[in-house]
């Protein structure tokens, strides 16, 4: 594609609102234009970009059978109602009436128009399993859209859906679709990590679910994983074990010391001359299920902290917050000398399963500025507490299989999930099975952030001077800068591009007769793999070509006709 | 692809609110799933064909330099209110808010939305002619939606808009489009008739806009042509002259006569002995402009029909219509005897241009029951009137070639216009030419419904038995039916699969093992260029497949070895 055939505009100014590099890199370099807030536009090269994220996606689909359709991007009211979403998906779904008032949304998500469509096709057990899937624009109502296309309003996704005759065939679909979404990101070139995900309230025991992860410094994710691979998962249900925790045994017995002005573990544990995993942190949660409200007490190692979704999930709750000043004032609990002992309320207590119950720790004595020290679990208890895992796990800690757990950042590009029957029961969707009897299929769904894959792409792969494509999806393999004045050069660079054009190489050709450094910086910020140049005056002295690699910036001098060839050997060194 | 991994299912009911065959048979042979009225979900044979469209689209559209985009579906209300559109669009433009009470809607259409990118990404008139074009969902709040993928709320477009020094290089860029639109309905294979269409006020006197027009019976717009095609419009536009009008001369003066309870042309015709030719017609309507009224008689041969859209173009009008009984009775007019003599009122007067001024006819006295006969324009008008085509040509009509005008019904897909610089003018977008003065760019804009396409290439090719794709857009070329029980003959028509599979040839194989009724009567409905059958029975007797070409029924039979080289013979055969 010559450039003076089509729209390239690169920009000097970084816009203020764009946060993060992938944002700044997508607006400089001419690939985005913000329409408004959290709605853009895709340029010429961002399209063919996601031209290629887009293809290898298909490809990967149709090599697991799954078919691809497209169901419509506004649906009615009707059909969230019979799954009983219409209620329960919060304001990030746009919802707004038609002329004749009719309730409406811009779907975020399609499992219930999917099933919809599923009833109305599908009739018996012999046409499963079945797994339909779409690439369509989404809308997330987001109220802080932010970081350009990781959290845009509207969105590309694919999204797929399975159907299955019992768990054994969805289980096998599912390492299917587990080995495809591989498949999509290691050709498309990028270094990602498969975790365990958090099921949510969605999920049954056995829902398996895993998200894929682009490693990128910005990445909101938090992941912790074994540096052999063996155990990955995002840390917010990531299972961890302490190491080396120092417990405190004793025979001492349960005592209360004065602790005035001393509220937080830190400053109890200095004034009391132990170390704040000797502690005890008490928290009191407020969980609400079906519209009950019930106070939770949840005591964790000093140096500890709650993770909300594991409380969530283990309380099966449907909303959960931590007790106000009035709540505490209610229950007669001090916030700062909080503790299990002689509790004035009656109220449930969790203990964390790294809590060693034989150990000795300093407690809140729900009385102000007083703590318990020696306080013995096993023997101090009036009540058995329920032991579970409720903590965040953290880098250091060790995985299930013992090795140290690490840390790292990234972008979440896709999710797979076992649904199970959740929709099909709820819409009363069923088929005949081999004997006739009705049954509701098993669902899975598959997730993938299309355009946010591309923006993760450069989160991962750039420098100070812009974008550099994995060269699976970069917008062209080749830039061509013709750095010519004559008559006789111009043709040069005309020859070089008609080369180009007819080998198995896509090249875009900068014949906008600028000057070596404007185009060279233009090059750069664009990222292509490859850059081919015509100098009038190197060439006139050596016949030869500058190519120069974008990812290690690596020089090479050949001859025209020489020039696939070396390209051919190059290719395959780039990632 | 083999029919058991993928979902399709044909239906033997015709829905009660499908009432075109396209919509019919959509649904019927499992192509479209309705989700809502005007909403549907494109199964996944019709993503096939919708896919083969888009292609064909999309290698013309880069034959002329347009560059692929894609708008944000959503656009925010400021960008519609630089133009002024933000409130003069109709109700079928989709408003909401979003949560931040932010002012929306789902774009029908994007002429704002890419000059605001072209004001951000073009500087100099040396990035001109630019052409940017996207396929992408609109949504139109239709009132009533009907017709199913004809007049749906959500659709599937190709729109395009260039951009301009002058007004040479637009009409250059104009012929380019109206080429590559002939060229595209050509490759689709669809017979289709390109009119000149109605500039409405949009556009300037120079403005030139065409539409492309599938022919079928169905169509909701009436065309008129010439038999040698030199000639062709929409009937909205056509100018036709009338031919073989008997006009009546006399040296008769004005003279009224009575005509009691007569109103219509017809009756009063009758009663006084003339043709209904031989009398004029008199229309009062109501011409709004700007806010300002006023009241228009028309005057028009007896068997004549008012043009409103010429009627309102002639005026500038922002809306006309016809004067109510209380207008009337306010400017003293009486409903079946009006005319342009002794009019109580001021009011304009146009006649139309097919009336012969020296002429003799009966018209309205403005008096009840009464009529003039003997009324000569140009002898008995107080006032010169204004003079102009204003009727609806028809049928029979001449051209103004002089070659006699046929009718014909045609489906709109595509539609071509000159803007001028409406947009770039109301949105204070200009670049800078070649003397560095700042001017505004001229855009054309050009339409194509993607997926009314399909629906209209449904409506010319179908018969009683179902669709008969166009081989260029249909899901597959080949149906391969396997009619076989043993596994020897199972093995057989897999052979045949992979043949076909490895073959330029694209085939759907029905592996569901029915019988040949059901199973051909599916063929038929889906509609694929070609049928081959492996007949168990048949095979083991003649030890050949069986061949039948949807279009024509015709039916070869040929050895396996021979299959690929029969297919190629017959494929240029096929429409």
């Amino acid at each position: 594609m010559k450039l003076s055939k089509t729209l390239w505009q690169t920009h000097k100014e970084t816009p203020k609102d764009a946060e993060i590099v992938s944002h700044q890199l997508l607006l400089r370099a001419g690939l985005l234009h913000k329409t408004s807030a959290g709605l853009f536009t895709y340029l010429p090269f961002a399209m063919k970009s996601m031209s290629k994220i887009k293809n290898i996606i298909r490809e990967e689909m149709e090599k697991i059978d799954a078919t691809e359709i497209s169901l419509s991007l506004i649906t009615p009211a009707e059909i969230w109602q019979r799954s009983g979403r219409w209620q329960k998906m919060g304001p990030e779904m746009l919802r707004f009436q038609d002329r004749t008032e009719r309730d409406l949304c811009f779907s975020p998500t399609n499992e219930e128009a999917v099933t919809d469509v599923f009833q109305k096709q599908v009739k018996s057990y012999k046409q499963l399993p079945l797994c339909l899937y779409q690439m369509n624009t989404k809308f997330r109502d987001e109220i802080r859209p932010r970081f350009g296309l990781m959290r845009a309003k509207e969105f590309l996704m694919k999204d797929a859906y399975s159907f299955h005759s019992d768990q054994q065939c969805l289980n096998e679909y599912y390492q299917k679709m587990y080995q495809a979404y591989q498949n999509i990101f290691q050709r498309i070139g990028l270094q990602f990590m498969i975790v365990k995900a958090d099921a949510g309230a969605m999920g049954s025991a056995e829902s398996q679910t895993h998200e894929f992860q682009v490693l990128a410094q910005s990445g909101e994710d938090s992941l912790l994983y074994t540096e052999d691979g063996s155990y990955a998962s995002n840390t917010e249900r990531a299972e961890g074990q302490r190491a080396n925790v120092d417990f405190r045994k004793s025979e001492n017995s349960l005592q209360k010391v004065a602790t005035e002005n001393l509220s937080t573990i830190e400053e109890v544990a200095e004034f009391l001359k132990v170390r704040p995993e000797q502690c005890l942190k008490s928290l009191v949660y407020q969980v609400v299920k079906k519209g009950k409200l019930t106070s939770y007490l949840i005591l964790l190692l000093g140096d500890d902290e709650l993770n909300e979704v594991k409380l969530k999930n283990l309380t099966g709750a449907d909303e959960i917050y931590p007790a106000s000043e009035q709540d505490l004032a209610k229950a007669q609990l001090v916030a700062g000398s909080i503790g299990p002992v002689n509790l004035a309320c009656e109220m449930k207590v969790i203990f964390d399963q790294q809590i060693e119950m034989d150990a000795h720790y300093v407690v809140g004595a729900n009385e102000k500025n007083f703590h318990f020290t020696d306080f013995r679990p096993s023997r101090d208890l009036a009540q058995k507490p329920w032991i579970v895992d409720v903590r965040c796990a953290r880098s250091a800690d060790l995985a299930t299989n013992g090795q140290p757990l690490l840390e790292a950042r990234g972008i979440e590009v896709g999710h797979i999930f076992q649904l199970g029957d959740q929709y099909t029961k709820s819409m009363a969707v069923d088929v005949l099975d081999q004997n006739g009897k009705r049954q509701y299929p098993l669902m899975g769904c598959y997730g993938i952030g299309v355009s946010r894959t591309m923006a993760a792409a450069i989160e991962q792969c750039h420098d100070a001077n812009g974008i550099i494509w994995p060269k699976a999806i970069a917008p062209f393999d080749v830039y061509l800068a013709a750095i010519v004045k004559t008559d006789e050069f111009k043709k040069v660079a005309e020859d070089v591009y008609h080369l180009l054009v007819q080998s198995h190489y896509s090249v875009l050709f900068d014949d906008r007769q600028l000057g070596p450094g404007p185009m060279f910086k233009d090059a750069d910020l664009l990222g292509l793999p490859i850059r081919v140049t015509v100098g009038e005056r190197d060439y006139q002295q050596t016949q030869k070509l500058e190519i120069k690699l974008r990812h290690n910036s690596e020089v090479i001098h050949c001859r025209q006709e020489e020039l696939i060839a070396t390209l051919d050997q190059l290719w395959k060194t780039i990632p």
